[in-house]
């Protein structure tokens, strides 16, 4: 069955994002480093984060609220209120920082809009998503813009109801197994796994997906290539 | 020209949620009054929304982090860090806060299921909108859940190129005449305006819309009668 649609997740996959975290994790660090040493304050964090997760969802705005509340965690209360703003304005440059598009993104865009039908899935802020879509210059090349609030297999298929495209014709681009590989592959579609250098610890899984429907590239404009022998 | 599809608003027009925002104001005032005094304290409040709406968009955890940056702005600095904490978990109350809706509304949506389409049109946060929507159980009376990052006549006219509807034959109900009548009327369409107790500073207008487009309700449960009117 060949394949007629893809879809793309955002972050990381067409443009930079978690080394903009990765910097700001390293200032976390630092700020908070009178109190707890790095490894532990990364790991407060991730924890932090991940109890928010359920409360706040994903998104910048909710990672400056888990930094702001396990600065006052690590320090006992004692975390002065400049110190705070200063979280609150990497928050700021986070959600204003330009989009940086990833190597050979922009020309294999181009090249498979003539092939395939191209749908952006990305999970996460509303209005920070489309504040970099716009940004990015590449919403023109796509048939439609899905932002979720998860990527579970329901959200999936939810999608390509919308789009009218059988899971058996759909493949999707990103670089987290657990959001844009596995829940495609358990409703039947094709995962085509990117990995990014930096991976955010709430993403990463222990298990590997198996079978022909599972792929891997090391860089995006590889892609032509393998959907040609897909077929 | 008849009407056939009703867009609905959710925050103040089908459930409340202004009346928390106003709660939680009324606790910011009392932590920021030993600096300043409780007028001032929303005006600087709502200052610092305004200036960050453009950075973080509508949502409650754009407005917590509004309402901590102001708590260190107005008290210069002193803000302890316990205060920041007992902010952040305002904002999760709020985030987590059950849905209640207003009265009518329930009744009032199973009757006009029957005789229109019925399509959800609201904006801000995209996880807390869509949790608020699972929870009322009103999710299933629409034919569409469109969750806006912003209410321009653009942003309405591509809700209703998507459903495949005419201006002429929609109305939009809701409780912010800058957000849901307005630039609906500016379409060529109707807008019914549900005031509810509070509106939003950011939300107030001062010119009235004007001309036989625009209608006014007091309450929720006139929706069928008025529509009945239009034809």
């Amino acid at each position: 069955m060949p394949i007629t649609a893809i879809g793309l997740d955002a972050d990381d996959t067409l443009w930079h994002s978690e080394n903009h975290f990765a910097v700001t994790e390293e200032r976390f660090g630092a700020l908070v480093g009178p109190w707890v040493e790095g490894e532990e304050a990364a790991r407060r964090l991730l924890d932090r984060e991940r109890a928010n997760l359920r409360i706040f969802g994903y998104g910048v705005k909710g990672f400056t609220l888990s930094m702001i509340e396990t600065a006052v965690e690590v320090s006992d209360g004692r975390v002065p209120a400049e110190a705070v703003q200063e979280i609150i304005e990497w928050g700021k440059e986070m959600m204003a920082h330009p989009v940086e598009l990833l190597a050979g993104v922009a020309d294999t865009i181009e090249r498979l809009r003539g092939s395939h039908r191209l749908v952006l899935i990305t999970k996460g802020d509303l209005f920070h998503q489309e504040s970099k879509i716009a940004e990015s210059g590449l919403a023109p090349h796509f048939e439609a813009i899905e932002i979720l609030s998860e990527k579970s297999p329901e959200h999936y298929r939810k999608v390509l109801g919308r789009i009218g495209v059988e899971p058996g014709r759909f493949a999707m681009v990103g670089n987290s197994v657990r959001s844009d590989i596995a829940p495609v592959i358990d409703i039947g579609g094709h995962g085509i796994h990117i990995p990014y250098g930096i991976l955010w610890g709430h993403e990463r899984v222990d298990d590997e997906p198996q079978g022909p429907c599972f792929h891997r590239l090391e860089r995006f404009d590889q892609l032509p290539d393998l959907l040609n022998e897909l077929g």
